[in-house]
């Protein structure tokens, strides 16, 4: 398969955040052609975004069944091969099942959806389905993250001991759903953001970017969930002791209230020959600490580095990447699975994206600690 | 004027490097399609990158003369309206008058060109064009490099001082043009690159940052152009020593055999009141530095910044943005301006990008230092 | 009281880390003379310690008794006026209990014993001393340490809601105690070091600087301790999920199998108006982070510092003070407060030291997180 | 010779910055006992220091004369064996000459004098002398500065081809020396400055490191040196480009009007293999960054360090030594000298210090600027 993929956004209308962010992940590197959407549940909000984005207008649809439905209508060299989901995370399951079982390959906003329920109806039809899945856990997509991976997975610090992840913000220390802003007022609401705040919406990205990078499966955790600024719903603050398959620990800590902080995910792993650190202030650095030698510096494109890292990034070592150009990884990869696919051709292991068992996790993850921090358990299973 | 503007571009066909980030950078923001290019002299390269661009094999030109005119024949609806230069320098004036002459808009690789006859010939052309010119010195595209620029402009130093900048880069270390390096090759021939190598390459992109962010204009300048590597046909190293019309001094420093340096374009500005630094390694922050304050730290996006930098970045602060970001900043405004001008709308100061001025400049100040190095004179005039 | 106080030492002989660093510490402000020691249980050492000390060797005393008793039979203007205790944790409470009985002013090594009974024997000693005694824990002389402490409870960040604080070390990443390392060998022999291993030695450290740093009272921990070396005896990892008096929570963390980490203390608060950051790499910066304005960026001795820590440096900011200046802070404080009780004078509140509280705390730290991880509740009470 | 060095100190009296300095340094690692002093001119004010330091009265001398004759009276297991020299510029050449001419050590603060006539009076005295002699060039302490001079020594960076040195502080910025600061007033004096401001006090600093780190020497120089603020008398900013006598070049920055800078001296090395950095504000780290390699991080007292720079730091790798241990390297070296010298012992070349050549390099190097500031030739040769 040649060319750019044919492309429709649901969700992504006016206010949205996240949906301009898919859009430009989606442009940058040539591979997709955005064609349809569904951008907002109403229609002149919806054809307003299709208006913005040179999108014909028979091709803004009233709603996502419709999009799924009218452009099946289309022939086949015409009709939209994937469909980009970024609406509030109690929209995904519907939508995300409904597309996969029309054929359509499926790029999902994370986390996957709001219970475990959903969870395995995804799971299940991510596994019948014909198109391929992916479920935009972004940090996965940086290439230092990815070459802390290949770091770890090809021996560099010896059997993994300790994990530390983080990922502090500080935009909900005040109490902002009150005032109107859409963003914090949907995260903060339970019947759209599900059982947990702040885990959710950052602390799933942190869960997952520790087993992601360690290599580790996570089996048992003792969380801490914390609702800190008056009047929430939901946490807005929380950390976790865990432990892992193999014997290892670690802690995680999310917070939407670290006042001052922007968002400056950090993950650093410990074994027995060495340890490194990623953060994401600061991306395209990868800082190994061996066991009594001198720590060394990796950097994006940079000398040392694994064919990995090298496959997805875009300029010389010294020019700055950042978290679009890691969001664009998982398009261009997902891109690239899925003209393989179509090609019947094998697909590059290092041109890798997140797809359902991340999802699951990120699901599970949420379900254990709930539990936990409602009882008075030291642990409890994933 | 709604929707895409039509690009075409003139180089960038395989094995070039810059090509590829000129279109990622068009891409980015949604205001361009690529639909033609006379992307290399050999007419099957020029076919192979259409072919991977996904671009109309009827529209892949074996010259860029061919270009200009072929397009001229579409209707207006179609015809090509923007056309990106990514020839190596020596390439930059005839396409660029040419198209010019010919009406369309033009997006120039820097530096302008190779002599100060043909920098005085592309502006009469500027001057007389109906179509607007953007050279494309990227790091003015960073947002923090803006709120630099606006800081000092609205005060915040008080009457600057001294300038230091400097571009490190390590690449050149070795004969690396005797080995077929492409990139090394052409920007170290004097016939393809002009009369000075490093300083022409990233000596330039130091001068046009020192005065963008400190409005100074530099009047004089004592230079030390070295050749280190042996072998080499040009500099590949310099200092400059300078000083301004309102009577500030700085010291610009750059050089391609920093071994082991990446590409660290740094600019500090100190006036009467305080400092600034801006790095490119860092670039999504700006350090204010009062006299007799703590050091401020400005971020992308982040509180305290201006209308300036805000109206040139894309996502919250914390999510890195980085070089291709900076340059997509210029093609963003400059689509911008094309579509103010096409709807005889004014146009927004905040959405600025680089033009003919600051290529003349950048001419003047390589005359003025081979003058100067060449001579035994302490200061030349620029 | 004028001149240099007439110090001993109990421990510090051959092989000691620490008792080296004690003398440093006392001599660097010119407030000490270091004129006697019982330096080792083996009086040849003993004696090798005091002739590279340029001590008499009449003052070289074979033990801490003798040293106690002999020096109460020399004139009182010769006499030893503070004695320093650097011995092993669990030769802290005999001497200085005796010590303090003696009439002497007590400098001791944290941490403060081996066991709460130990501990309040020793606060019923302190309590009825003539003597003033300091508990050496280091950090809190920090100068920046101590702009943290003031800025928190000058009420910068508001109510206090969330506390970070770390100690990750590598050193103990092997089964060093097997190969004959002295500092290794007795910090994880619980016969010497207590119930604990890296939380007695560094954990209490980072539950020091939380309480000071934050002005909070920690009353609940959620314990992890880990022995990851295999055949060790005592943890070398650990992490503690913990709440405050005032309803903040926060992490602690503390490990000395982080391999590849060096010795890098870091502690942050966030508030309900903003967060800031200390950590001893970067010692002499306090990173202030206020709720929606930039980071601001206080240093050592420089602008908007505050009384509490320009008294509490020595050198113009951008001259980097260290650790042994944070050690000595503590020894020239306690000089301060003795030579004011002599006088009769107010002691100045600026020049603050740890004292026995904050050794009670530590031993009720770790008595509290040993109960807590030997058993299945969730939460146990300090 | 065993114990303490009896020391003496001319200067430094009340009001001295450096006199303290000098005096913690000469104290931290208990070689020299400070017994007697010339502290001031007016002898109340020499009289004030002297009982705030313990010292006897009879001891504290009217002028430096009366100093080194009468201290040649008192038997000489009493008598003053090392003389520290800490008086503004002006007073450095007459004492150190006769100190040395009369058989003492002496340690001078740098710079050496204010003219090559008096340079070349101190060389023939310290040729002719007994006694032993130190210049203050204090950068060269820092144990991460020496591994610098070690790694360059022995070949890792190939040959050294490009030096820059800054010393960029801003508290000169504004015209300080009219408010009666009595820092501020001396060095930018003239009559006891000597010829140069910013370039003697701070830019003879960056100089002797650049030198001392290299190992190249600096033989011409295009200078700059600029009178920034209105009023004052001396250059409070300047920029040199140098050539070494092995054919590298470089530039050195120096400037008192750097508002909001504090003190970072600054070395970056690059030769045909790699490139170094070290800077004062982080200065237990010596960044390497090989040419095609991970950039390595060394530590003071970490893995991968020499000897050299071992044997000059004090506390495990990660407890931070500064400004003051680096002095104190100098005062520790020294003694170690005089001792060994005293012993007929060889000297240790791991425990070096600057001596009479680091001086007179500095006048030449002053000589040379100013004479090229005067001039319209290009280069000066020093």
């Amino acid at each position: 398969m040649k060319g750019r993929l044919r492309a429709a956004m649901i969700g992504g209308g006016p206010g949205s955040f996240i949906g301009g962010v898919h859009r430009i992940a989606a442009r940058m590197d040539g591979e997709y052609d955005l064609v349809a959407g569904a951008f907002s549940s109403k229609p002149e909000k919806c054809l307003e975004t299709a208006r913005e984005l040179g999108i014909s207008e028979d091709r803004a649809y009233g709603s996502w069944k419709e999009l799924i439905e009218k452009e099946l209508d289309r022939p086949e060299n015409e009709r939209v091969q994937v469909i980009m989901i970024t609406t509030p995370n109690h929209v995904h399951a519907a939508p995300t099942i409904a597309a996969l079982e029309a054929g359509y390959h499926v790029v999902l906003d994370k986390p996957l959806c709001t219970s475990m329920e959903e969870a395995h109806a995804i799971a299940a039809a991510v596994e019948k389905a014909s198109g391929l899945f992916c479920l935009t856990h972004t940090y996965t997509g940086y290439p230092m993250v990815k070459e802390a991976k290949h770091q770890i997975a090809s021996g560099a610090l010896g059997k993994v001991r300790k994990i530390y992840v983080e990922y502090p913000q500080g935009w909900l220390s005040t109490f902002l759903e009150s005032e109107g802003q859409t963003q914090a007022a949907w995260r903060t609401d339970p019947s759209k953001s599900g059982k947990v705040g702040a885990m959710g919406d950052i602390g799933t990205h942190a869960f997952n970017l520790a087993e992601y990078v360690s290599g580790e499966t996570i089996t048992e955790v003792c969380a801490q969930l914390n609702i800190v600024v008056e009047g929430r719903a939901l946490d807005d603050d929380g950390a976790v002791m865990f432990k892992t398959a193999s014997g290892a620990t670690g802690v995680l800590m999310a917070t939407q209230v670290a006042a001052g902080e922007e968002n400056n995910l950090k993950v650093r792993v410990f074994g027995e020959k060495g340890g490194l650190c990623w953060e994401q202030k600061d991306n395209n650095t990868l800082t190994m600490m061996p066991l009594d030698a001198p720590v060394q510096v990796l950097r994006t494109g940079g000398p040392g580095t694994s064919e990995f890292s090298l496959a997805n990034h875009r300029v010389p070592p010294g020019h700055p990447e950042g978290y679009l150009e890691a969001f664009a990884n998982l398009y261009k990869n997902f891109a690239a699975h899925v003209k393989a696919q179509a090609a019947g051709e094998k697909q590059d292991p290092n041109l890798d994206y997140p797809g359902i068992e991340d999802g699951v996790r990120g699901m599970k993850f949420i379900e254990a600690i709930v539990e936990n921090n409602a009882g008075n358990e030291k642990y409890t299973a994933l």
